[in-house]
């Protein structure tokens, strides 16, 4: 009983984990970029980054290995690095990385990414980086964990202890850290310019209050859940950055709700998936109002022609997916590159609600630990 | 009428293309690698590749753009051009890389792989590599099509007309033909020893006949197609180089039965996909005897213990998997990197049986085209 109350008081008033650590993501996001994100001074300080500056500007290309939802906001990396830095990069998923004998050279710079820092497979990777002479950053939110002990530098995340199995701050805190090193980068190699980089560091600073105002779809959400609840299946599509956050909304769903879901890349949808698509699938599509807007609103109206079910994301004021979908759910405008920060809150809270819903242990799901210890 | 009747006459005695298709491998292959390795000389004789051999050479890496099964055929070659000529490779959706500046230079060979040469995403990722000053190599089958035309140099897969949807002997010459590129370029690199190189040229001509044997599993897996043809979803799972395998083993049921079937690298499972494991959830697993098998296994006993259904493609006279799997399906045995050209046998023949058995239109699936012309 006294375990229960500690519970409770832990829970903070929520009635799950999950739920107390998707509304933590304001807070946590901005405790990640505190005190390294000067926008003042027009300046990103981050010890293990400047430390290393030489590694990183000489490096040929950037392998970043990961599992599950860490690989996802590898995902994401890759296309902020490519983008912001110009640095090619490769995401890896760490399984498959430390068994076909990758090839790694001193010029590489290795990201690990893992929450808990104790993904045997993600230590399993870098030990084998290491080996070769690669240089290895580690992202973790657990201080003193084996993956940032081996390492050579890193930067934590700073989301504060999560305890939903299903990732969610971890997420956000994650994609957060690798901005702040991808903005840094761009800047010492001049791939941004001075004004556009300022005005990320400037938009980097308002995403907790917009992840705030992205919560508010809450009830909105839940309304939604109600009538996918007794789905079997469901796809999420999305493009560029937002692809990595179709993959991790269906990933939340299965997880916990143990509903099959299943994400996409928007444009690969002709070339099979849409074979399933009937009155009986739900499909998730992120429609920002950025980045092939007009494509993603082509790929809404071929799912609709053969009946499917759409939930769409958009931004908010959207008129056009309005008019098509079945439902839409509004956040905040936000450079491309920082969308993932805010679209995947709804992704989340539709889990969680259908989850709940289901009568799923949302905190533990069946099958599943928090962190993988074991291969 | 008359269609009708021609139309069975290009089926040569098949019920459906698609299968008449998957038995053409055997000669496929063949004929894909005919004139082109020469055993008794040790020799690869590509015109496309010899003409650029100094690209190939100086490429800091590859970057395979492609859609849908093609895709995944990209997936396999990535495997193989790593182990045998130790280039770097990416694999991007076509659809993904042609909207998001990627990084290109001169440096780069790109490799377009598509069935048609038609598929308009694909098309779009080498104009706007080309305009980068990057090297395009086309592998079509259809011989003059825009990919091939567009390309600066090629290699024909020479699998003859595909008319079933579901590409199937596509898939397996083009992993055929880019097996040839890799060892051709591991031999000019130097980065496989001549006994290797000269095993691999004498493996690659077994092929076919193994493929003929593989065929055999055909009643037996229409057996076991006859107790899943009732299945939702299924999951189906491969490491390393069937990792890609279980990617398009998924898609071949997806298209052609509309039953909601994903692929994942085995390790990944844990990270979340395992919750969806219960006694109705039907896993196909790849478990061969090379690469990491026992690493295989342990997976499959953590899908059982779950009351998971698993159907196994292991070696022939396998006797572990054997005594934990629900169903096996062997196949002849290999060398790791060929592999993919027998295991994806009986995935094809089970997603062909379960789609007739469900009824399904087989060579026109609802909602695909056989190639993706518009975007």
């Amino acid at each position: 009983e006294l375990q229960m109350n500690l519970e409770q008081i832990e829970k903070g008033g929520y009635e799950h984990f999950m739920l107390k650590e998707i509304y933590e993501q304001p807070r946590a996001i901005k405790d990640t970029y505190r005190g390294r994100l000067l926008r003042d001074e027009g300046i990103i300080k981050m010890a293990g980054v400047e430390d290393n500056m030489k590694k990183f500007l000489n490096a040929d290309r950037i392998i970043i290995v990961a599992c599950g939802t860490s690989w996802h906001a590898g995902l994401v990396a890759e296309y902020i690095f490519e983008e912001f830095s110009r640095i090619p990069v490769e995401v890896e998923y760490a399984s498959e990385f430390r068994y076909r004998n990758p090839i790694i050279t001193e010029k590489d710079v290795v990201i690990a990414i893992s929450q808990s820092g104790e993904t045997a497979d993600t230590l399993a990777a870098i030990k084998l980086a290491k080996e070769k002479g690669a240089f290895v950053f580690g992202v973790c939110n657990v201080v003193g964990s084996s993956i940032a002990r081996e390492s050579h530098a890193g930067a934590y995340t700073h989301a504060g202890p999560e305890i939903g199995v299903a990732s969610t701050k971890a997420f956000t805190t994650q994609i957060t850290v690798l901005s702040l090193i991808a903005l840094r980068l761009a800047r010492a190699k001049g791939t941004m310019s001075s004004s556009d980089y300022r005005l990320h560091l400037q938009e980097l600073e308002l995403i907790p209050g917009k992840v705030e105002q992205a919560l508010k779809v809450n009830d909105h959400v839940k309304e939604i859940a109600k009538e996918y609840l007794l789905s079997t299946n469901c796809l999420y599509l999305g493009r560029g950055y937002n692809f990595p956050v179709a993959l991790e909304g269906a990933l939340k769903l299965k997880e916990i709700s143990y509903i099959h879901a299943e994400g996409y890349p928007a444009a690969e949808m002709k070339h099979g998936p849409i074979a399933l698509i009937d009155d009986r699938m739900p499909v998730i599509v992120i429609a920002i109002n950025r980045g092939h807007y007009e494509k993603t609103v082509s790929n809404i109206q071929e799912i609709k022609s053969r009946s499917g079910k759409i939930i769409a994301v958009v931004t908010e004021g959207d008129t056009t997916v309005k008019g098509i979908a079945d439902h839409i759910i509004e956040i905040p405008d936000t450079e491309e590159a920082f969308s993932p920060l805010l679209t995947t809150i709804p992704l989340q809270l539709l889990s969680y609600h259908i989850a709940v819903m289901r009568n799923c242990n949302v905190d533990q799901p069946r099958n599943l630990a928090k962190s993988v210890t074991v291969e």
